[in-house]
This record gives C-alpha cells, structure tokens and sequence, in this order.
C-alpha cells in the first residue's frame, strides 16, 4: 500500500464493520431475488440491449434502503438506480444481479456484486451467489473468505504451460461495442490473441468467474469494458487473497460512462497476460 | 426416424425399464463421488496430459458393478476402464466425471455422463451434477426431463441477431492436439470462427453445456474431438427435446479412439453453425 493511500487512516474495527453490514446487505438482496425467483419476475430489454427484470430492481431497491437506514451519508452507486452523494467518502457499489441474461435463462452462475469504496479505494467487496448458496468476501487487511475459510492464492509454478494455466475469459460479445457515431467497434481480435496465448479458457460471463479468480480455481480472470459495478468487488477479494489486480485501460464509452478492462489473479498470470495485451490497448 | 432405425423394434416398456436403471445407476454414480468430495481424493495426470481422481474412478467401479448385476449381457464403455463385451446390441456408456480438472479445482460444473446405446443408437442418456444437485434425462419416446418438468425446444426467432444467439464453445484448448508425429494440430482458427459468427459464446468445459443446450438455456452447443463418453446423453435429451444433433465430423485420434465434433440445439441455430463450420472441417 502506498504511503498517500487513504485507506491508512482506517482501523481494522471500521473495516469490519463495513464488512458485517456488507455481508448483511447481501443477505438482503439474496432475499429479494429469491422471492422474485418464487413468484416469478418480468424481463425487460434496456436501450443497450442488455436484460434487466423485476428481480434486479427489487434487489437494488431494498439494498438502497439498507444502506441509508444504516449509512445516511455514505454515497451510493448503483446499476439500476444510478448514483446518490457521488461526493461522500463512503460509496457503496451494487451490481444486484450479475449475468441477468443467465439468470433469465435460468443458469445459476449469476450473483449479487457489492463493493465498498473509502475516497476511491476499495475496502470491503462480497459477491453472492443465491442459486449456488455460495459467497466470498473480502475486507481491507481482514483477509478474503469462501465458506468460513481464509483464501490464500498460491502463485503459478515457473513456466507452466500455457496450455495449462486456466484463464477466465470475458465473451466475445463484450469486445464489441457501439462507436461514438453508432458504428458498432469490433475488439475481436484481442478475444482471438488472448484465447491463443491462453487457451485452456472458460467463459462464465458473470461474476462467478471472479469468485473463481479470487479463489485460485482459475489463474487469472480478465473483464473487458466493464462498469464500475462490475468490479466493485474484484481488487478487494483478489488483494486480500494475496493476488494481483490491474486496470488495462479505462475509457469513456460512447453510451455513458466508463468502461473498464481489467486482469486479476496469481500474479504471475496477470504479468503474462498484461504483457500480452496492454499493447493492443 | 429412418424406416431402418434399429429403435423401431423397442417399446417404450424397453426404454422405460432402461431409463428406470439409468436413473439408478445416477445415484449410484452421485453417492460414489459425494464420498469422496467428503472423504477426499487423489489427483493424478494421465498421459494425455488430462486429469484423473480416486473419484473418477470409484464412480466408474460402482456403475460397473451396478449395471453388471442388471444387465450381465450388455456391453459397458467407459472413460477409465475401456470397453467389456462390444459385440453386445446394448451398451451402457460413461464418463463418471465430465470436467475432471472442474472437479478437482472445486468448480461445480462437472458431471456425470450415462448414455444407452441399442445397436448403435442412441436409447437412454442422464447428466447428472452432484454439486448443482441437477439431473436431466431423456430416453427414446419417452421426452427429456428436468427437475420433474418436460423439457420443449423451441427454434430461435427467425432473423435474431448474431449478438443475441446464445453458443456454449469448447475452450480453445480442444482443437489443439497431439498430431500423428507428435507435432501440435492447431486448429484454433475454427475457434475463431465460431466465436466471430457467434459472439454471445459462454465456455464451461463441461457436459453442463449440454444440460443447458437440452433445456435451451442456450441456443446451441459444440464439442470438438471428444470421445463417444463426452456425448453420450447428448443426442437422445436434445432429439427428445425437440432439438437438432449434429454430427460434423468423426475422425480417429492420434491417441487413439475416434473424435467426434458435434452441434446440437435449437433447430435453425444448428444449421447456422452447421453452415459456417462444416466447410472447415
């Protein structure tokens, strides 16, 4: 950590407070997704061609209510709802439902994202995944944990194979984007260099390959243009358990916005794969 | 089905009585692996480089035993324990776990694998996933099934987006192999051309493709160069379904054994990926 790193005037008690009312939150969004998936949810096609349902706005809803009833002067940042006090210190980042295309299709690989940032700097991060009954979560200097166990990520071995180190890869629906004058950008062909410098490769395309990510069953995980909300708890969770986290690019996208592309994992992993596409950025 | 189908001589007492043990043979397979998950296991790295587990193999042991007791006549195919009786008109087929290397870096998407083959067609298949606690099964005439519910294909909108079709992709990792002298066959360029034609491409590296191609959960999935125990259930739970099942090519492996490199899904999704991959095959 850096010396100018805010996160220095923090006490261990207050980051373990943010993390039991973070773990609390969750217990609140998994609630409301599974009362949705009971009663049955609507689906909607946003103006970006993304789904959102019923589902995703109950679940942020009743997280911004517990977050203000807890935290009134904390900002928030939310992918259905947008933003509250951008100026606050605290922000707490939600992502309700990641993968709500999988979750429509009724694959259980979707999770809720919460994230927690003190000026700018991630302290706390939790993803929980309701269909799976299966969270981590992390805190600023208490450790990342999965299933009551701390996380430790082991780093590659020297030289192993690059037919063997097992990359989390985004789709290749996430490398295209509409350009500034509604010409659709095509970033194929860092989807094709990856995948073949890297080619033991799965593609989740939610949050469950973070959780994979921090928890050393891949070796490193990449995400491609993505929201804050996206990754609001992946440095936290992977930083905790000993890993590497780097942003390869941050840029505005042309629907609002800005898109991040990010490596995390085993160190080792994430030198390669940053080597590989930091000059196609 | 064709006037000469061999399937034509059963009755659906045959398959019921087949899908009946099939269904058994599961469980068996299900609580062979649970003890071990709970006990432990062993890794070891065959020669292919792939990965096998005291699990693995006590599945396989137990659905031998198992089918031996039910049906001493019939032949049995397996992953670790090659083939006994092959002139048999029935064969039992298995793979006790698809997605060793899921299995063993605890990722939930592995699976069991049970087809029933009557001369050479394909009768019974079963997919069953311990840790999702999911089953999927069809039999001939008799419809697929999953979670008690009757499982329908229907075809994609005529026209959708090649951004919106769903495609489940083997890990490029698949069309590298060994090559007669030992030199690498690459074929990552079909790889490329799968994911640019369909670009909303997930990759589990398992049979829970197929769990979700049968339930159209996505539109269609592909396999490339696996063996005859990777799709065994695949084609009867998507024909029962409704679905397409596609053969694009059967080839002897240099390891040996054949590789089969199918589609299946969605009718008019099959076609389209049929189209653009068979040229290149």
């Amino acid at each position: 950590m850096l010396p100018d790193d805010p996160r220095n005037d923090l006490k261990p008690a207050d980051c373990q407070l943010w993390l039991d009312a973070a773990l609390r939150f969750a217990n609140t969004c998994r609630a409301a997704i599974n009362a949705k998936v009971s009663s049955g949810f609507d689906v909607e096609v946003k103006p970006d061609n993304s789904l959102v349902t019923s589902a995703d706005r109950a679940a942020e809803k009743r997280f911004r209510e517990a977050v203000k009833a807890k935290f009134p002067d904390a900002g928030i940042i939310g992918e259905e709802f947008g933003a509250e006090s951008p100026d606050a210190d605290l922000q707490w980042v939600i992502d309700p439902i990641d993968g709500t295309s999988e979750f429509a299709a009724g694959i259980p690989l979707y999770g809720s994202i919460i994230g927690l940032f003190y000026k700018g700097m991630p302290v706390v991060g939790v993803l929980d995944h309701p269909s799976l009954d299966l969270r981590i979560h992390a805190a600023h200097g208490l450790g990342t944990w999965l299933r009551g166990e701390r996380v430790r990520l082991a780093d590659l071995p020297p030289g192993l194979d690059k037919t063997v180190a097992r990359l989390s890869m985004p789709s290749r629906v996430s490398f295209l984007k509409a350009g500034e004058d509604g010409a659709r950008e095509d970033e194929g062909h860092i989807f094709e260099r990856l995948s073949a410098e890297f080619p033991n490769c799965r593609t989740f395309h939610t949050c469950y390959a973070h959780v994979c990510a921090a928890a050393g069953q891949v070796d490193a995980a990449v995400e491609w243009d993505t929201r804050l909300w996206d990754v609001a708890a992946a440095q936290v969770l992977i930083e905790e358990a000993g890993g590497a986290y780097r942003l390869l690019r941050k840029r505005p996208l042309a629907d609002g916005g800005d898109g991040y592309s990010v490596v995390f994992g085993k160190p080792s992993m994430v030198e390669r794969i940053a080597r590989v596409i930091e000059p196609l950025c």
